[in-house]
């Protein structure tokens, strides 16, 4: 439902939050040697129709023969390039934290399009360190990392309570692209401005419901 | 489309996914002291639509009155209570690298019905201390302790080489849910194991969709 009119417009949300799904297990099947894969056989094994599988491809084009399936690496390549894994998208972390090291420390972004080139913090413990190869930086000096260096996305790996003022603080000197583990839903009066956020907390309430549902 | 059909077997995962973030704003909207919201404000300020909220409440019983919209508070509570936040969902963290750190220094488990009594790890390093207060026992003891302890949930934060074995491990011994952190697609044969992901490089991937085609 209003599938058809979203796809003359902009491709759904939700269509694009099964892209990264579709490749993950695209990625898998390539893995496990198989190299052609139908619509149904897919859609099994990530619990989806395979005509809503049929529906979401149709709006990047067609990627199968009727009949034939999908041939598995061409469709994982396609799909890696419409979501740009092929992307050199730069990165600076806001936050050498706990969460701020794992990321660095043992999260793949080359793999998917990314770089990150620094990470910032307001703790002199870390400040002047490198994580995994990568400098952390004095918060206070982030405005001058962003007039001297590209900066396509910042993640925001900082305490709930200065992830707002941290965000208009960085969108005043043009960030447009957060990645936000704050679990604060982050607002701006710039449209351009894109926040993509990992809501622990969303998804462990979600947890709850179902454990107490089952 | 489906939502009818749905809504007399089982609730949607779509409105499922859709509580918690009505939950996270009806909170924000208590702590400005909002007293009454309506469906259209409520909606305009989470960019969904005022008869889609209507729809998502009317799964669980009528919250507000037809042109007296919903009283804040009493709406934020009906929905924490269908969420659980008042349980006690008893969790243990598998895994006290960075990403398991994170959880139990900086996560408010008990304001999302949740409360985290341990954590395993493989590591020498780490075994035997205390992180937040709470335990980090040997990997090898996990078995043990659930044969004699009561935990509802697991939340992994461990390599993807290692995710699946582990959660096999856990569900031969009667683990049946699982927060999942390792951004690997768990899969049971045992359909009453609950796996809730979350992805980060889904998350990405999508991120770098919307920078590349906004």
């Amino acid at each position: 439902m209003g599938e058809n009119i979203l796809r003359k417009e902009k491709i759904s949300d939700a269509v694009i939050r099964r892209l990264p799904r579709y490749y993950r297990q695209l990625t898998d099947l390539c893995v496990r040697g198989i190299v052609r894969v139908s619509s149904r056989t897919l859609g099994d094994e990530m619990g989806i129709t395979a005509s809503q599988i049929r529906q979401d491809f149709s709006c990047f084009g067609e990627f199968g023969q009727q009949g034939y399936g999908y041939h598995v690496e061409e469709l994982r390549t396609e799909i890696g390039r419409i979501l740009g894994v092929d992307q050199n998208h730069r990165m600076i972390i806001i936050g050498a934290g706990h969460l701020g090291h794992a990321l660095l420390r043992n999260f793949p972004f080359s793999q998917n399009g990314f770089s990150v080139d620094a990470a910032f913090d307001v703790s002199p413990a870390v400040i002047g360190s490198y994580i995994n190869g990568k400098p952390v930086y004095a918060m206070s000096g982030v405005e001058e990392y962003l007039s001297e260096n590209i900066v396509d996305v910042v993640a925001l790996t900082i305490p709930q309570s200065v992830a707002q003022e941290t965000a208009d603080r960085l969108i005043a000197v043009g960030v447009r692209a957060f990645w936000n583990f704050t679990n604060v839903e982050l607002v701006s009066t710039n449209p351009n401005v894109i926040f993509e956020n990992i809501h622990f907390a969303d998804s462990l309430l979600t947890l709850g419901y179902r454990i107490a549902h089952r």
